[in-house]
Formats: structure tokens, C-alpha cells, sequence
């Protein structure tokens, strides 16, 4: 049995902070046929910490991410073990000493993929989850002729300062672990990556949703501790710590604003955005409130509000654990692809 | 200069949970003096890691808590370093062998202290922040017809899921770090407390406090990363970590009905407690929301649900850092303590 995932080769790449990788890679997976007019080709980037199978409970048949219609590819982030990350690429830039990559780089491999491999010259659709999210506004503000529609759900285009504060806790609680040793660990960091574990949880779910007992009552775990470990820290425990704080790193940097095009204005890159936008966060989402996604809409020339009424926080996003947050972006989706 | 506070020596305490405490000290401090009736007291617990000096700022001349018309008693939480604790009391007791404390117990101490050593036979007011507010429920509820008045704010009658998952993240970051050794180290684990700090930091303070740079603007930090340094972790780095776990696993525990008078029917403890009431969560308290005190005066007899309307979070509630909340809070209780 091969691998269920491509791989592109990227060749030497330069990142917009100064680093560099050679031997590039970008890992990807594709769902269907591209159409002779290639133009039904839609882009599905991955999340902190996902990697593509973890994306795939919003695409199938019947679904608006249809591989029947659709050319779906799914790009893994660079750092999430798949694509280049610190625990794949060989020395001298493998561990500690891989560089910052950010989302602008990511997108900027995304598209070479795109044009280079496959010839692609319009979008229909970039869309995502909280990272995934992070790299669809990047989409729409780098390649504003290119992206039709976008379609970003529970993240934002540019990390708040509140969510940067989120991110350094958990940071701070995989690191505090000496087994970490500044990254240079001879076995993964056991105890700081199920405290980081333990950290996450109570910012995935909403109050709303722990009061409700939802991990019990609709997840089918035995007890809160029983969540926190079979959930949570089975979910961070078995990852790469330096690959999560790769990724995290980008997370915290996260600004669609944050490059050549922009110089730091963020409201003339949200303005940049010419496709017609669905913006969608979790209604009590505690780290992508929907505040924030508010002033994006407002600053967007062609965007509508549509927050998902859940109470599973972040989770109102994914990874499809919730059917009626799924059958919402879903139909959100469809309403979007038919316009 | 000698002491600013007082020990009331309790001798050997039994405690609710099993463990015993022999010559158990609670360490307060007192403003005002007694009337002759002993009918102007009023006990105002501390919070999770705080001593009786952060309180203070809710008490002054003009103020509600006005020491020229009432006699103020601040008990220090057992645990907290100055009451008997982990770090101060003597072997075998010391260390991660000192016994678990309750909400309970705490309560227990303070009646005998009140009792025992001021003969006093009514409160006209109990009033407490976040675990102040804990303890300001079980006066309420342990004795209600000793207690004339309650006002808890920023706190619960009972310790949620979503709080619980909130402080299992704290203490998976103060104990990832090695140094800590089960409780058994040698000095402080310094990079734990810190890390507890950094997660602590994005749940004191709400999203739209930090969207509208408050910690700069209106605390006077240089940058996110000062406030991170000298607030958060300036506030926990010099605890002692037994200390602070002593204090969150009582936190965890915290409910009101657990006990043998109510047997963990918590909604017949919230409607024993006779006590004129002013439930006051912060409006944008991210662990202590506004909902769970709205099922609090929906099954009290005699209470009111009066948020805070602020944007500092858990913070709206103390201490004294944000004049128009403390303003707030002066003048609810001014106008409970006139009824």
C-alpha cells in the first residue's frame, strides 16, 4: 500500500523571513478530475497541527466540496510532518534550526503547485479551518484575480493579540518540560506536550459546550478526565514538538498585510479581496471570536458575515465531529459555489 | 516594623476531606472597630494566590467598605503562605504532604475565628473576588442565619467544567516542568511558574481587552511581551508551587453543596441561602461567565444578577485595577448595604 498523498518538489526556497530550504517539499492530496477548462478547481488548506486526512469529513459526494464537480486539493501546511518540517528535512535544517516559515510562504508554494504542476489560472474556491483559514484570506489578498470565491471558517487574517496570548500559554507549557532542551530533545517532550494538550482544551470547546456535557453526552467519553486524555492528549502527544512550535510560529505571526503587496496595512489588504467572500466563525469560538471577524467583513468589498451557531467553540469548524456545524458550512458552501 | 496581620491559632484542625492539620493558623487582618452590638462586621475572603494586602483596594473612607463605619476582616485563604500552607507549615505536614483544604474548611476557620475569638453572632455582609466569591457562598449557604448579606463578584458557588478544564491547563504547565519533582523540589520551578503564568494570561483578561490595548494603554506596559514579564509572570514566578497547587486543586473542588448539609444538591444550597444577594460576574469573564450566575439567582430566594459591565475580564472584579469597575462594585455594595 503507497502513500495517500503527492509530493511537489519546490526545489530551493527562498522564505520571506530570510531563511532558507533547499529540497523544498510540498505534500498534497487530490479528490477527483480537473475539467478540461480547469475551472473547477478548489484549494483546501490544512490546519495547526491537521494534515490532510483530517480535512477530508468536508469533502464527498453530495457535499459542496463535491469530487464528482470538483478538483479538490488539500495542501499540507510546511511544518506539519508531511510537507517540510523540522522532523523531515535533513540537517543542517531539520530540529531547532528550521527556519521561520510563514503563510505567505505557504501560500506562495500553494500556488507554485497550482500553475507549475497543474497549470491552474483561476480558483473557485479557497477555503478553510483556523489555519486553513489563515492561508484562504492570504489567497484572496495575494492572488486577488486568481480566487473567485473564498470561504474562511473559525480563523482570521491576522493573529489577534488576544489569540497570540492563547498561543504563547501553550508555548510556554510544552517548553516547560526540560526534556524539550530549546529543541534539541533526544525523545519527544512527553509531559509538555500533554500539557500543552491540557492548555488547548479549554480553548477548543466553548463553557457552553463543557456545561452542556457535550463531551460526554455526544463525544462518548467516560468522564472530563477520560476527555482530556483520550481526546486532547492523544490528539498533541504522539505530534513533533518542534514541528508544533514551527507551526505555531506562523500561527502567531499570521497578517495577510505582512508582506511586499501590503506593508503592514491590514485594511487595505482585507480591501485587496475581490472574490466574493463567505466568513464564517464559531459563534463561541474563545481564540477567533467573532469580533474579529466583523471589522474583516466590514473592510471587505464583496464579503457577508455568517457566524455558525454552535456552542462547540472552535470545534464549530471541525474536524467534523458536530453534524450540524458540518451541514452548515456545508450548505454555506454550496449557497457560496452556486453564486 | 512588625506584622501587618494577626494568626488565630485554630490548634488541630480535622478536615472535611480525611486529612488533619494540627496546630492550623489563619492568618487576617482587620480594619475598623466593632461596634458595641458587634453588628457592623463585615468578612471579605481573599482570592486564588492573593493575601490580605490585595484586597485592600476595596477598602477605604467613602467607600462602602468604609472602616470608620465598619469593622473589616480579611481572612487569608489556608494555603495562601500567610494562612497555614504547604511552604510554611512544619514537618510532616509541609510540602506535597499537606492535606487537602476545602472551600469548606476555609469557612469552618474563619466562623471559629469570628466566633471564638470576636463573639460575633451576625455578618451584615460577606463579600469576596473569584475564590472570594467561592467562600462568600459557603458563608451563605453554611450559615444562613448568621449571614445578613452576600456579595460574591467574578466567582461561583461552584466550580464549572470549563473552569475545571481551565485550571487542569495551569497545573499541567506549572508541573510540566521537571524541577517540580511531584512536589519534592529542591528550589522553585521557576519555568513552570512562568509558563503558568503566560497560560493564566489569555483567561484573566478578555479578547476585546486585549483588541483595544488596554495592558498599554491603560496598565502602562511598553509592549504585549512587557505585560506578559512583569504582570503575569512577575505576579506567580515568586509563589511557592505547592502553594498555588494547594490552593487550585481546593478551586477544582469548590462547591457549595458538598458537604453533609446539602450532599451535593447544589440547587437546595443555592435556596438555603437567606442572605439578601448581589451576584456580580464580569460581563467578559472567560472562566467564570455571566450564565453559570444566572443559574446561581435563578435558584437563590433572595438575589439579584448584577454583571459588571467591563470589558477586563476575570479583572473587572479586582484587584482595584480598573477605577470604573471598582466604582461599580463600590456602588452596588453601598446600595446593598442600606437595605
Amino acid at each position: 500500500m503507497g502513500l495517500d498523498y503527492e509530493i511537489f518538489k519546490l526545489g530551493n526556497v527562498r522564505l520571506q523571513r530570510g531563511g532558507r530550504l533547499p529540497d523544498c517539499k510540498l505534500a498534497y492530496k487530490t479528490f477527483g478530475k480537473m475539467s478540461a477548462a480547469k475551472d473547477n478547481v478548489i484549494v483546501y488548506p490544512t490546519w495547526y497541527s491537521g494534515q490532510h486526512p483530517d480535512n477530508e469529513w468536508l469533502i464527498g459526494p453530495g457535499m459542496a466540496l463535491d469530487p464528482e464537480k470538483y478538483f479538490i486539493i488539500i495542501p499540507n501546511m510546511l511544518g506539519n510532518g508531511l510537507s517540510s518540517s523540522p522532523s523531515n528535512v535533513p540537517a543542517p535544517y531539520n530540529g531547532p534550526r528550521f527556519p521561520r516559515v510563514a503563510t505567505y510562504d505557504n501560500v506562495q508554494a500553494q500556488h507554485r503547485l497550482l500553475t507549475e504542476k497543474f497549470g491552474v489560472k483561476k480558483l473557485c474556491l479557497v477555503t478553510g479551518w483556523s489555519m486553513g483559514a489563515l492561508q484562504t484570506f492570504h489567497w484572496g489578498a495575494l492572488y486577488p484575480d486568481m480566487v473567485e470565491r473564498i470561504a474562511p471558517f473559525c480563523g482570521s487574517a491576522k493573529c489577534s493579540r488576544h489569540n497570540f496570548v492563547f498561543l504563547e500559554g501553550v508555548k510556554a507549557a510544552l517548553t516547560a518540560d526540560g526534556t524539550f532542551n530549546g529543541g534539541w530533545y533526544k525523545e519527544q517532550p512527553t509531559r509538555g506536550l500533554r500539557a500543552m494538550a491540557r492548555v488547548y482544551a479549554g480553548w477548543g470547546f466553548s463553557q457552553a459546550f463543557y456545561r452542556e456535557r457535550l463531551d460526554l453526552e455526544r463525544l462518548g467519553y467516560s468522564s472530563l478526565e477520560d476527555f482530556l486524555v483520550g481526546f486532547w492528549e492523544g490528539f498533541f502527544a504522539p505530534k513533533d514538538a518542534n514541528n508544533l512550535l514551527a507551526m505555531l510560529w506562523n500561527w502567531q505571526n499570521g497578517d495577510v498585510s505582512d508582506n511586499e503587496l501590503y506593508k503592514g496595512d491590514f485594511k487595505r489588504a482585507l480591501g485587496a479581496i475581490k472574490a466574493k467572500a463567505y466568513v464564517m466563525p464559531g459563534q463561541t469560538d474563545l481564540y477567533f471570536p467573532p469580533e474579529d471577524s466583523q471589522f474583516e467583513v466590514a473592510n471587505m468589498p464583496n464579503a457577508k458575515f455568517l457566524p455558525v451557531p454552535s456552542i462547540w467553540g472552535h470545534f464549530a469548524g471541525g474536524p467534523g465531529i458536530n453534524p450540524a456545524d458540518v451541514k452548515f458550512i456545508d450548505n454555506a458552501l454550496k449557497e457560496l459555489l452556486s453564486a
